[in-house]
């Protein structure tokens, strides 16, 4: 467990609420940003800012070159060819939005069929609704199996001709589970369909290659691996980028401006309109750095003891209900669950005034909680700087939050 | 000139340029983050974050009544009169582009007119081209007078019935000129037609009041006032917000998720799709509290001092050339020229040389360069933080590189 040492980096995490020591366990909404990221912001901000490209003086020259120097961070993170590949993005949403407008013009026709699944997050069903409605296509929804995880089977009957478009979350920000996105793409590309995964839950959490993956489109955010919030990335293949139009016009993703029309600038700049969010990919870059020196193999391996840890002794609670696998070996740090008789908003609130985060509701998965028929569950993310004893405390705090429920208060 | 003081809090610019002390004069294209702002961005990062909204944990609690006071903090600087018109976004071309595309659907009709300027920046050029071409609109510039402003009988000429919407810069990032925005609100009420203004150099020099201009929307950005990258606002008119359509889906913007529709949440959260860039808006709000300490007015009184100084020296340099008014009550504290013989590019590179920061180019303003029949301009941008000392330099290294280029070098 030497991997939590790293919570130290982490001010935030030092801290009382409500007079307990704080127990972050919100990982899957928001990350924190470790101090060396923090201070490669603070230095960029007081020795380099400028406006980036075109600018001819020392600051500009510099600014520009640590942010084009971020997009090969990124690019070498996630194993992408070419840094033409790699747009940075407001994050995940603002990435998928512009898949669904841009891709969805060039590829989608009146008749054809969108799928996604039951476990997606809304932004990555409401864009391809939205996109459906335009297009009078059909969104159709992967079904999942008893244990929360992606139906393959269902999956090999949906994926069929007339399908353009197919995606999908890399890994499941409510059940915990990793969808194979490998095979999905192979399934999507045997019918001629462009395959988008939404890597916003598992970009911090493992290694990826979106190479090894085979997928056209990757989206993640930087907020949820110690980046600051703001940043993003959208992966797509070249060949694809090159045929969609930009989303946003303005500044410099232009190469000439007459008075009736426009040509645009190369890859990647064609979708970067207006000043980007420098400090942001900066940070980015430096968050990337920073997961890399601890290793993201050994940030998955962290997680998975920490959840082989925990999640025996949270099914032995009484009345614990788990949304997703029950086997530690397929589950990443993300748990959802419900606690019989208590409301989840209520045991959010009974945890945090024990100091323990945890985040109650729909999770921006409504359709899934609709399938799984409840209305609203608990859920506790946890992140490399989380320890035992944070989940100790997770446990502990359930278990003290129930007794409390059930003296009579509920 | 005690405003100027005010530079002690920003560390970037004591700092040597290739061995002369930097004069920063390209702050048309992005300001620096003062200390404190920089501090309060670190206090919240190592304090207060989490995702906002939705989440009852203290930390998510704090974060979202930190990023929600940033909004009213907007909402004051701006006057609008409601948080409901004031939407965060990625910065003013993020902000335009939402209008082009939401506010075009609902009202741009095939053969309708938009209406923008021959002064505007690409950010406010390109969305409306686009439009135009998806609606069959035509996009129509209203010219300048020979002293580079705004031609209000021509405007009067263009703003007639069939014209839909009005988009024109407050102040122009290369003439210089302040646009009298009211009037052309007046204007563009009157043939019904929606008032549009890129607020990007205006907001950080001058008090705004949206309601005063009585604009429709207002957009600008936080990297040109002293906030970081990455985070812009769009205002908008409540009952024009209230009936577009979302531009990005996904996250928070919704009320409910069905499996073939969404409802959408209330204002502004609608328009707000995916985590946000909270760090960024608290940054903003920082910012503006700053400036506001100083006084906006003060700052446009410093900036105008800081012209009436210089211009006049400028101008008495022999083959100076000046894209704007020569008046220097009518000058903001963008100065964009040439130095006949010398081209742009090498003029801000011989600059630089002396440590003296400014930009060469088109300035994402093509249109505008083609219509003064040059290829592109130097331009040395003031702000508050900058000194008559910094103005003496300005002159003085052009003076110098003018000789350097005239001893035979070109």
């Amino acid at each position: 467990m030497t991997v939590s040492k790293r919570k130290q980096d982490f001010p935030i995490l030092f801290q009382q609420v409500n007079d307990e020591p704080l127990v972050y366990l919100d990982n899957a909404a928001s990350t924190h940003v470790p101090t060396p990221v923090i201070n490669d912001l603070v230095t960029y901000t007081q020795t380099s800012h400028a406006n980036v490209h075109r600018g001819v003086h020392t600051l500009a020259e510099r600014a520009t070159s640590q942010y084009e120097a971020a997009r090969e961070t990124v690019r070498a993170f996630i194993d992408a060819s070419s840094v033409k590949e790699v747009l940075f993005t407001r994050g995940t949403t603002t990435g998928l939005n512009w898949v669904a407008r841009s891709l969805g013009e060039l590829v989608v026709e009146p008749g054809d069929k969108i799928v996604i699944s039951r476990m997606e997050h809304h932004s990555n069903i409401v864009p391809w609704q939205e996109l459906a409605k335009r297009k009078q296509a059909e969104l159709i929804y992967i079904d999942l199996t008893e244990d929360g995880e992606l139906d393959m089977a269902d999956a090999k009957e949906k994926i069929v001709s007339g399908v353009k478009i197919v995606s999908i979350a890399h890994a499941s920000n409510v059940l915990g589970v990793v969808n194979p996105v490998k095979d999905l793409a192979k399934l999507a590309h045997e019918v001629g369909a462009v395959m988008v995964v939404d890597g916003a839950q598992s970009t911090p959490h493992m290694t990826v290659s979106v190479q090894e993956l085979d997928c056209d489109f990757y989206a993640f955010s930087g907020h949820k691996m110690c980046a600051p919030t703001g940043i993003g990335v959208l992966y797509g293949k070249q060949t694809w980028l090159e045929n969609m139009s930009p989303i946003e016009f303005g500044g410099e993703m232009i190469d000439f401006v007459y008075d009736d029309y426009s040509t645009w600038a190369e890859l990647p700049y064609k979708f970067e309109a207006g000043t980007p969010n420098i400090s942001g990919a900066i940070g980015l870059a430096s968050a990337i750095k920073y997961l890399e020196e601890i290793g993201l193999d050994t940030i998955t391996k962290h997680e998975q003891e920490l959840v082989e840890y925990v999640l025996p002794k949270l099914l032995a609670i009484d009345g614990f209900e788990l949304y997703g696998p029950r086997d530690a070996s397929k589950h990443t740090g993300v748990i959802a669950f419900n606690i019989k008789g208590v409301h989840p908003h209520d045991l959010a609130t009974a945890l945090d005034m024990q100091g323990v985060a945890i985040r109650a509701g729909h999770h921006c998965a409504q359709p899934l909680l609709r399938y799984l028929a409840v209305h609203s569950t608990a859920r506790a993310s946890f992140y490399f700087y989380n320890t035992k004893e944070d989940a100790d405390s997770l446990v502990e705090s359930i278990i003290a939050a129930k007794e409390f429920f059930s003296d009579g208060f509920i």
